[in-house]
């Protein structure tokens, strides 16, 4: 099967029936949603992964009712971190040295590059770029999921303040930005599992310069 | 071969041989790109694919004179819609309509909704928006040539002002937020090629709710 074939097959389930997904299908998700690539390497978010009932239900409160989030299997939460700091940054760069087995000079300048300039930016703006990361990771998990046939819902709606207090994310330095669980569609009972994918035209998505 | 084999072959090429990519595997890749799922399926950017050396070389200037903007085959931008309007807005709804064969009360009602929400918003923030979901689609780009075994190289460090000028952006309402060359890796020039790739462990990056 080709990539593209699952990512056509893919939909926004808007019921799952409760079956869980193997163990092994969430680690390869949560390792692609892991290897996507990130602004300078940071992977500047965590990832939540519930399989907690109640913690659910309590999710399901704020997310709109959305049925999706106590009937899927795993719900994933991708939470961004709500500044760079220059801790943050010095534990990637020495975790790279020490996978790497050496110190590089440009690599070292550029750390202090970050340096000088992340930590002193507007928490906000640092979130919202961090916040970008976290999107390209989410991403990376819904066509894994779809790559193990395994439906999945991208949430943008719920109240972040409130799933931050459930998750406690604030004391962590994360603040939540989207969800996905992750489950088997009810097909019975979903309303979007049999109308068209919308999608704009190619003439209107995209523009040769040649 | 599985999907996570090739995330885990794909990594930010530094250097590009000046091969091209079929145009087979171009259409697969942006396909993915249109497949992407976004916030009320609003699909809010547009994708430039520019083959134009001499705008290459341009952009090249105003992106930290990387030589993969120009050593690529493709270089795909990604430009989210400056804000969000009602003509927008209409448009997809419109489209779905016209696609489904149908109008629907409870669609009409979102519609309404999103009317009554999203034009009257800060402009910075509705852009800020538009550019994640941007993201959501520049990621299953990245993550489609790779399973296509095509070389890319995701790129943020680019005058976002001087590209959208170079390529006319603002007066078609759109802000460059990201950009994607896509071609063959010159392994013998690329300084990255042979390192390690650096990701959090697992304990890092995820916690279990159980």
């Amino acid at each position: 099967m080709e990539l593209i074939d699952r990512l056509k097959w893919r939909y926004a389930a808007k019921a799952m029936n409760g079956q869980k997904v193997s163990q092994e299908k969430v680690d390869r998700i949560i390792e692609a949603a892991s290897l996507a690539p990130t602004s300078s390497g940071l992977q500047p978010f965590e990832i939540m992964v519930i399989t907690n009932q109640e913690i659910k239900e309590k999710i399901r409160e704020i997310g709109w009712k959305q049925s999706v989030i106590t009937d899927c299997s795993h719900l994933l939460v991708f939470a961004a971190w709500d500044n760079y700091t220059a801790e943050r940054i010095n534990k990637v760069f020495d975790l790279t040295n020490e996978i790497r087995g050496f110190k590089n000079e440009g690599f070292e300048n550029y750390r202090q590059m970050l340096l000088g300039l992340y930590p002193q930016r507007d928490p906000e703006v640092n979130f919202q770029h961090a916040a970008r990361q976290a999107y390209i990771s989410f991403s990376q998990a819904i066509a894994a999921a779809a790559f193990e046939e395994v439906d999945s819902t991208p949430i943008e709606g719920f109240d972040e303040n409130a799933l931050d207090e459930i998750l406690g994310l604030r004391a962590k330095g994360l603040r939540s930005c989207v969800i996905l669980p992750l489950g088997y569609r009810d097909a019975a009972n979903d309303w979007l599992v049999n109308l068209a994918k919308v999608r704009k035209s190619k003439e209107e998505l995209v523009t040769l310069i040649d």
